[in-house]
C-alpha cells in the first residue's frame, strides 16, 4: 500500500507529526470536496473531550485527552483552512472556515446528558478543557459556543470565558457563534431571560455575531433594541467585525460561488489513498493472545460474524444515506481476497440484530463458527445519519443527543460472542464503535480483539487488511477502555491520589471476591489511554532528555531508540508522558506531553526525539496564573499504563 | 407509644421543626451517654451531601440536599453542645464538642472513590457544599477538614476555605482539625508537599491546630521549625487560641475526668424511647399497592424471609460488636407479636446471604411463603463494626473506603426477590440499606416497598410496629433512588435544563424500548428525594404566601392547611419548595426551603406554618456574592416530583 502522507525519519516540529499530518491531508481533502460543493464554513473540528462515556458525542471528538486533542485539532483547523478559494483577491488567506467546538466545556455533562450542567473550577478548565481550544484555534475563522452551563454560567453568557479569555486574552478576533438554538436556550432552558430579546442582547453582548438555526431568530430583535436604545451598537460592530475578518479571510467578496465544475474535487484517486491511510492507522489491536492475528495467508475458510459484519456505521454528522458509499467489512474482505486471488471462504453470519436480544440467529452464528477455521464476531455501537437519527422509530447508541447509561453491548451481542467462543474455535471480536465499549468478559475470554471507531467509507477493507496481515496494525487508544459504566470516569490523567485502587471481582461462576474499591469490580480500565498491539514487538533503549536541567522558560528533547524486535515491519507511537513530581496545586499523575508515530523495519530500529515546550510543564497557580515550578518532573516513554524508558527532567 | 418529641401545633421557630427537634433529642442522648463514659469530643456531624451515591460514606450523612443536612446538622450541633458537663464552672458554655465534618466539598468524589477529586467551581462550593456547613457550624467547637482535593487544591491547604471563607467571612473561632493522616496525605496522595516538615507547616498556617491519628505525627515536627524561625509561631499562637476556646467552653481546666459513675447514663429509658421514635419515624413507605399494608390484624402467617431479615446491620461508625445490642427484624416481630398476644405465626427464611450468589436457599424460602399469607423480604447493603470492618477476609457494601461500582443488590437477593413474588403471595420488600438501591424490578413488582435506614437498636421492633400497622409510617426520603448507578446523579435539585428526559426502556420479556435519554433507561428516579407514603390520604388546601411580594431583603411565610382524608391518624411532613423563575445564574428547578412534620387526626386537619428568609432565595451572583434578585418565585408545597399546592411569590 501506499503510504500518501510520508513517514518522518527525523525530528519533526512540534505539531507536525506524522499523526497531524494525516489528519492535515484529511481536513485537506475535507476542504477540496466542500469547496468544490460551494461550501466556505465546516462545523469542526470537536474538541470537547471524551471524558464522560455516556455522553452521545464522544464520537465526535478526538478523545479523552486535552493535548492530544489540541494537536489533532490543531492539525484539522490547518488542513481546512490552508489554500485559498478558486477565484478569491490576493489578500485572501484561508480557503475554508474552520470552527472549533463547543466553547467551552461541553464534554463533561453531568450523567452524561447531553445539554447538562458540567461542574468545575477555573483550575480544570485551564488545565483540561481550555487547552484544546487554545492550541487549535486562534487562527480558526470561527467558533462555536457549547449548550451547557459551567459552574451555573450558560456557555452563551460566559462573559469571562468569551471576553475575558477568548478575547481579551488570547486575542481572538474571528467569528464566534452558538450552537443550534442555544440563544433561545438563555429562556427555555436556563431562565436568565425571560424574553428573546435579553438572549439576543446577552449573546450579542458576550461577542456571538451569529445565530444556529434551530431557534426563533431571536436577532432579529436586535435592530429594534438597538434603535430603542436598549443595546449599544458598539457590540454589533464589534463582533461584525470578526464575522467580517471571517469573510476578507475566505476572499467571499470576490468570487463567493466558484462552484461550476465539483464533480473533479470528490474522491479523487489522491483523497482515496489518503482515507484509506487513515482508516488503516486508526485501528487499534487490543489482544492479540498467542499471535492468533494476522490471519495466515491461505487459511480455508473465515466466519464472519455479527451485526457490524455487513453494515457500515459511521458517525451521526453524515449526510443521509452516506453509508451507502461505504463499504462493509463483509464486501472488505470479499474484495481484498479477490484481490489477492485466495481461495480462503468467507462464512457469514449475523448472529443477532444491534438492536435485540432476539437470539435465533445465533445457531446459525455457531454453525458457521464450527465450519470455519476462525471466527471473527463484530458487534458495537451504532449511529444513524442525521436523517435517520431523527426519525421516529429508529433507534442508536451514539450520537448527538443519544446518551447511554450503559456501556456494554446492546442486546443480544455479547450471548452471541459467548457462543461463538464456547465453539472452541479461535474467535477474533472486533468492535466497531463510536466509543468504548465496556464488555470484560472479552476482554477475558476473546483470542483477540480489534478496535475500529467509526470508519470513513474504506473501513471495511482496511479492516479486512489488518486481519489478514496486509497491513500491521499501528494504532493507539485516544480514550481509555473502563470495565462498566459504574467505574467511570476511567481518563488515564486523573489528579493523584484520585484512583485508589483496591479492586473486587465477580468471577465467571458467579463466585463473589470483594474489595473496596471497588469492592465487586476494579477503577482500572479494561485497556488504557495509548494502548495499542502489533503484529511485531519495540524495544525501547537510549533515552535521553536533552538538557536534563532546565530553567523555567527553556524547552527540552525527550531522545529514544526503537528497536522491532520482531519479524515483520511494524510501526510505533512513541508516547511521552511527565508527571510533576511536587506542585503547589494537585497535578495529574501523569499527562501526554508528545507522541511520534516512526516506521521501524523488522530487526531494525529508529531513533526519534520529540520537542517539549517549557510552557506544556506549566500548572495552573493559586494565583490564577501559568507557571512553571522549578523541581523534578518524570518522563515516562511508554503508554499510559505501561513505562517503556524513564527518566529524570529537573527544572532549576 | 408515648411520643416524646412533642409534635408542634403552631408555627415553628425556624430550625425548630419537630424533625430538628427530635435529632436534638438524639444528639443529646449522645451527648449523656458519652459524658458518662468520659468523652467529652464527638466527631459528627457529618455535613457531606449524598450526591455521589456510589460513594461508601453516603450512609454517614444527612442526605442530598443541603438546606436538610444543614438544619439536621445544626439540630445536631445543638443538641451535641448545649448543657454544661458535670462540675464545668460558670463560664462553661457546651457540653460536649461537636464536630462539623468534612470540611469541605467530599461528599462527591470522581468516580464515587473515596479520597477523590472533587470537581466543582466556586457557585457551586457556596451554593450546594458550604451551605450545610454555614448554617450548622459556626458554633461547633471543632470542624474536620476533608480528605479531598477541591478544583486540585487539597481540603487542608484551601487557604481560601480555611481562612477566606471560614475564619475571616464567617469568623468561625473554634478548632478545626485534619482527618485522620491527611497532613501526610498532602506527601502521599496529593503531591503538594515533598516532606513531613512542609506538611505540617502548610496544615498550621491554614489554621489547622489539630492532627488525627493515622498519619506519622507531623505536627511533632513544628517545634524544630519554629525553633529555626521556618514557621512563624504566629500560626501556631493563633490555632492554639481556637483550641484553648474550644477547652474553656467544655470547662476542661476544672473538672476534665467527671465519669465516675457512668452506668446511669446509659441506656436510661427516656433515651430508649427517643431512640425508639427516632426508628420509627425514619422508616419510609416507598410503595403500598392496593393498600397491602399495614399487615390485618390477626393475620394467620407472615414468612419473614431474606439476608437482612434476622441480622441486625448498622454503619460503620460503631464499636466493635455493637449490632449484639440491636433487635433484629426476626426478634423485633416475635417481640411484637408477643407484646400484642398476637397469634400470627411467624415463618423465617433467610433465602441467601448478602454476599454470595449461592441459590441453594432459595427453595426454603419460596416453601415459607407458599405456607403463609404474606411474604415479607428484606434485602439491602451492609456494613460492619470499626473492627471488623477493616479485618481481612470480610466484607461490605457500605462504610469508609467502601466504594461500590453497582448500586443494584448483590448476589442472590433480587433472585430470592423474584422467586417470593412468583409464588403469588402478597410480597412486601424492605430495604435496609446505608443508600439507595438500585431495583426497578422490585419498584415495578412487588406489593409494597419500605426503606429503612440502617437503624439504632430498636430497629427490627420498629419495623414490626410499621409492617403492622402499630404506628402509621411518615419518613420520607432524604436521597432519591436511581434506577441504574448510569443514570446516576439524580439528586432531585440539578440545576435547570440539566435532565432532559426521553427515556428508553427494557422490557420484562427484554424487548428493548429505544428513547435517547437515556437510550434504555430513564434519568428519572425510582422514588425521588421528599418522597414517602402513609397509611392515610392528606390532602393540601388554602396556600397562603405571607407577605406574597416582599423586599429582597423580608421573610415570608407559607402557611397551608394539610387534611387527613383517611381513616387513621397520620403524620406528614409538609415540604416547600421553590424556583427562581429568572435568574442571572442558573438556578436548581427547584430547593427546598422548609418542612415540618404534623399530625393530623383521621377526618381531621392541621395548619402549618414555615417561615422562609429572604437569605434563603439569594444567588451566588456572578460578582462572586449573595444577591436576593427581584423578580417572580414559584413556591410548591409537595415533594420533589409531586404538587399539592403552589402559588407565587413576588420579590420587588
Amino acid at each position: 500500500m501506499q503510504v500518501t502522507v510520508p513517514m518522518p525519519s527525523s525530528v519533526p516540529p512540534l505539531g507536525a507529526s506524522f499523526e497531524t499530518e494525516l489528519v492535515k491531508a484529511v481536513a485537506n481533502i475535507t476542504a477540496t470536496e466542500d469547496e468544490g460543493l460551494g461550501i466556505n464554513h465546516i462545523f469542526g473540528p470537536v474538541l470537547d473531550l471524551g471524558r464522560e462515556l455516556r455522553w452521545g458525542r464522544v464520537e465526535e471528538g478526538f478523545g479523552e485527552d486535552a493535548y492530544l486533542s489540541g494537536e489533532l485539532g490543531h492539525a484539522f483547523v490547518a488542513g481546512l483552512q490552508q489554500g485559498k478559494r478558486r477565484g478569491a483577491g490576493e489578500n485572501a488567506s484561508a480557503r475554508m472556515a474552520a470552527t472549533c467546538k463547543h466553547f467551552a466545556a461541553f464534554g463533561s455533562p453531568q450523567g452524561g446528558l447531553n445539554l447538562a450542567q458540567v461542574s468545575g473550577g477555573e483550575r480544570e478548565l485551564r488545565t483540561t478543557f481550555l487547552k484544546p481550544f487554545h492550541r487549535a484555534c486562534l487562527d480558526s475563522l470561527s467558533i462555536m459556543t457549547a449548550y451547557s452551563s459551567y459552574d451555573g454560567i450558560p456557555a452563551i453568557a460566559n462573559t469571562h470565558m468569551l471576553t475575558g479569555i477568548l478575547r481579551e486574552e488570547w486575542g481572538y478576533k474571528y467569528w464566534v457563534t452558538s450552537d443550534a438554538g442555544s440563544v433561545d436556550l438563555l429562556v427555555t432552558l436556563h431562565g436568565t431571560c425571560d424574553t428573546r430579546e435579553c438572549a439576543a442582547k446577552t449573546a450579542l453582548e458576550n461577542g456571538l455575531s451569529g445565530e444556529m438555526g434551530g431557534g426563533t431568530y431571536t436577532f432579529l430583535t436586535l435592530t429594534d433594541q438597538i434603535k430603542e436604545g436598549k443595546v449599544d451598537v458598539k457590540y454589533l460592530d464589534e463582533t461584525v467585525k470578526g464575522l467580517l475578518r471571517a469573510k476578507f479571510a475566505l476572499g467571499l467578496f470576490e468570487n463567493p460561488y466558484p462552484y461550476e465544475d465539483y464533480t473533479s474535487f470528490i474522491r479523487t484517486p489522491h483523497s482515496r489513498e489518503v482515507l484509506h491511510q487513515a482508516d488503516l492507522e486508526s485501528i487499534v489491536l487490543l489482544e492479540n493472545k498467542g499471535g492468533i492475528l494476522p490471519l495466515k495467508t491461505g487459511i480455508g475458510s473465515v466466519a464472519l460474524i455479527g451485526p457490524q459484519a455487513d453494515r457500515v456505521t459511521f458517525g451521526d454528522y453524515v449526510f443521509f444515506n452516506a453509508s451507502l458509499n461505504g463499504i462493509s467489512p463483509l464486501d472488505g474482505f470479499k474484495q481484498y481476497l479477490n484481490t489477492t486471488s485466495s481461495s480462503t471462504q468467507i462464512n457469514f453470519a449475523q448472529g443477532c440484530e444491534l438492536w435485540s436480544n432476539d437470539e435465533s440467529g445465533i445457531a446459525a452464528a455457531v454453525e458457521a463458527a464450527q465450519s470455519s477455521d476462525v471466527a471473527i464476531v463484530m458487534v458495537g455501537t451504532w449511529s444513524l445519519d442525521q436523517t435517520l437519527l431523527w426519525t421516529p422509530g429508529t433507534n442508536a447508541t451514539t450520537g448527538e443527543h443519544v446518551d447511554v447509561h450503559d456501556l456494554a453491548l446492546v442486546g443480544a451481542q455479547l450471548k452471541l460472542v459467548q457462543a461463538v467462543k464456547a465453539t472452541g474455535k479461535p474467535t477474533v471480536v472486533v468492535f466497531v464503535s463510536g466509543k468504548p465499549v465496556a464488555e470484560p468478559w472479552i476482554q477475558a475470554h476473546a483470542d483477540a480483539v480489534v478496535q475500529q471507531f467509526y470508519p470513513g467509507e474504506l473501513g471495511g477493507l482496511a479492516l479486512a487488511e489488518i486481519i489478514f496481515g496486509a497491513v500491521n496494525p499501528s494504532g493507539k487508544l485516544p480514550v481509555s477502555f473502563p470495565r462498566d459504566v459504574g467505574t467511570t470516569p476511567v481518563f488515564y490523567n486523573y489528579l493523584k491520589g484520585s484512583r485508589p485502587i483496591d479492586a473486587g471481582q465477580v468471577l465467571d461462576n458467579g463466585q463473589l471476591i470483594f474489595g473496596h474499591a471497588y469492592v465487586l469490580d476494579s477503577p482500572v480500565p479494561l485497556w488504557s489511554f495509548g494502548h495499542g498491539l502489533s503484529y511485531t514487538t519495540f524495544n525501547y533503549t537510549d533515552l535521553q532528555i536533552s538538557p536534563s536541567t532546565i530553567s523555567t522558560t527553556e524547552d527540552f528533547t525527550v531522545t529514544v531508540t526503537v528497536h522491532n524486535t520482531g519479524s515483520v515491519d511494524g510501526k510505533e507511537v512513541v508516547q511521552v508522558y511527565i508527571t510533576d513530581v511536587l506542585s503547589s496545586v494537585v497535578t495529574p499523575n501523569q499527562d501526554l506531553v508528545g507522541f511520534q508515530k516512526v516506521n521501524v523495519p523488522a530487526g531494525g530500529s529508529a531513533t526519534v526525539s520529540i520537542k517539549v515546550l517549557s510552557s506544556q510543564l506549566a500548572v495552573w497557580s493559586l494565583r490564577n496564573a501559568w507557571v512553571v515550578e522549578p523541581g523534578a518532573f518524570t518522563v515516562k516513554v511508554g503508554t499510559s499504563d505501561q513505562v517503556f524508558a524513564q527518566g529524570t527532567l529537573m527544572v532549576a
